[in-house]
């Protein structure tokens, strides 16, 4: 039986790679002068504000104009200026506002906000000619084309493209996103690794998914492909970062229960390892999804995993990860007989009040 | 059979409504001379730094902070600094580390440099000879006493509390803490309920309970009671916005799914009603706990919830609501049989590298 929206959300997982040079060749120019800005106007803050799957995508902006520019940035809470009609003042801000459909109210309600105290603003947006992209500034295209799948796919990784661009270019202006040059081909070596995401998700399909756990660069993309696999197969497993979830949460862990973890090398990577091992400890069991500059695992039989050694550094690497998970997620939910894209109840656009 | 540590643990959530007595008694003053500070700095940002229930606290605080003081609140993501060794610019900042025990090697690390970079500091801890309380300029101790129980219950509060202090006579300095002065009385109120607490546990304890979900001042105590019942009863809640669980993971919901909903009064009990709505559509049941000055529910009948309606401001009742889901958490883990005084594998101070 033809599956045309599960065939549709396959295309669109396997756009990426194209999509994300689309940006590196097309979108230096719009990255660097959305770059002046920060050099014109020294701001105090970086405010990200966004909703669902590009809330995702701003966390992991966050860890990179943190760790890479060390901007101090905020992930907004916009229920504040929204729901109490009473939000912050942004005048010494820069406020960038990510969304795929540029619809979402609140997001919209926040940029414009920011903007009428002063604030500079951009909007990181798929549809150009949305509300957001209107509310902004500047805008920074995705380029993504249209997305019909419910699960957000290529835009997420073309938002965490443009951030990843723009920090290289805040970091570094004369290189541009040459570190980001590789991303392309990696992407393609991580779709090609669908047989063994399939296989990674029939071995734990069996037991009670319950988290998805990253440190540092690893945890944006432990959020994102968390809510895939709620969005996907049901699955609740909930996104912790690894510091996190040993501070209590950790006590859930029991035989039957599985972690997926996620490894982007560099930092990361031991982190996952101490995590694997605190979760076998308790009788859990532990998978890995491991992208970019990474070692072999230690006995490399007995931990389930998908690896994959990509010439990407570490803060780029999640945007690798997640087309790993994203093959996970689906295959997840092939392997429990579901729909992966055909979530019970969802719409496209959501807005909040 | 005698059960001590689940005795000890009840006995600290009595203890509350005396610490914040005590607090709002004799802590004044530290708050004044903290919030002089900000009129000195007039800071670009508040950055909170904390882990576990503390970064719940923080996230309370974050909420008072953006929406009383409209000052723009940052919450810190400290394996930047610790795990890449960069953390962002902090010298415009006021920089709040929250902790029980002061010893989080991470937020004392954090507060260290921001300290060294030549922000502001303050310490909202418990352990006023803590290494924390030694890095910051401030303190603002929290006269909980020793706290054994493994989950946190009335330093949780106490911090919280000092929040709302500071909050408070930031906006107001004249009238200082006199805003919270109902909440000693109300935490009493809610800790008369125990036995309608105990009904809503058995009730939900036959379903699976899936989320915690408030919006605006009612997500703070979503996220920490969704902790308490990871702790308690192992059981895999997971703390959402509003918005956020619309966003997606209401694809989740089923037959059999149940929903503890976090109503503060205020702007929060609209979303509350809404989010019940839309999880009983798809088939799955609401719980409420609700604190503050909230109203009848419609069809009090048919909703399962445990109501304090109580002179506490939506900004403040946060805290009561808090001390109803500690005991629904106690009260869900009798249920199913558990001792919600002693989670599988957890210690009172937790270390991250």
């Amino acid at each position: 039986m033809p599956q045309p929206e599960l065939e549709r959300l396959l295309a669109e997982i396997h756009e990426q790679p194209d999509v994300v040079q689309r940006l590196l060749d097309r979108q230096v120019g719009a990255v660097r002068d959305a770059a002046s800005v920060f050099r014109q106007r020294q701001p105090a803050a970086i405010v990200l504000v966004a909703r669902g799957s590009s809330d995702n995508a701003a966390v992991y902006g966050r860890y990179l104009f943190e760790v890479c520019n060390r901007q101090l940035t905020s992930l907004a809470a916009p229920s504040g200026l929204t729901l109490y009609g009473r939000g912050p003042r942004l005048d010494q801000t820069v406020v960038i506002g990510v969304s795929q459909s540029g619809q979402g109210e609140d997001v919209v309600a926040y940029v414009r906000e920011a903007r009428r105290q002063g604030a500079a603003t951009i909007a990181i947006v798929n549809d150009e000619t949305s509300p957001l992209a209107e509310a902004a500034e500047r805008v920074l295209g995705c380029l993504a084309g249209p997305e019909l799948s419910i699960p957000a796919t290529k835009t997420v990784t073309s938002q965490m493209t443009l951030l990843g661009m723009l920090s290289a270019v805040l970091d570094d202006p004369n290189a541009g996103a040459t570190r980001l040059k590789g991303l392309p081909a990696a992407m393609r070596g991580a779709l090609e690794l669908r047989t063994a995401a399939s296989a990674l998700a029939r071995q734990l399909a069996s037991t009670s998914l319950g988290s998805v756990i990253g440190r540092g660069f690893g945890f944006p993309p432990a959020l994102e492909i968390a809510l895939k696999l709620k969005e996907t197969s049901y699955t609740r497993a909930e996104p912790f970062s690894a510091a996190d979830f040993l501070h209590g949460p950790v006590a859930v862990v029991e035989p039957n229960y599985s972690a997926l973890l996620i490894d982007v090398g560099g930092r990361s990577s031991q982190a996952a390892l101490e995590l694997a091992a605190a979760i076998s400890q308790r009788g859990g069991r532990p998978g890995f999804l491991r992208a970019g500059d990474v070692s072999p695992l230690p006995d490399d039989d007995e931990l389930p995993n998908v690896s994959l050694n990509a010439p990407v550094d570490e803060p780029f690497a999640p945007i690798v990860a997640l087309v790993l998970g994203q093959l996970f997620a689906v295959e997840l939910a092939l392997a429990m007989g579901l729909d992966p894209a055909r979530p019970r109840g969802l719409h496209k656009v959501t807005s909040t009040r």
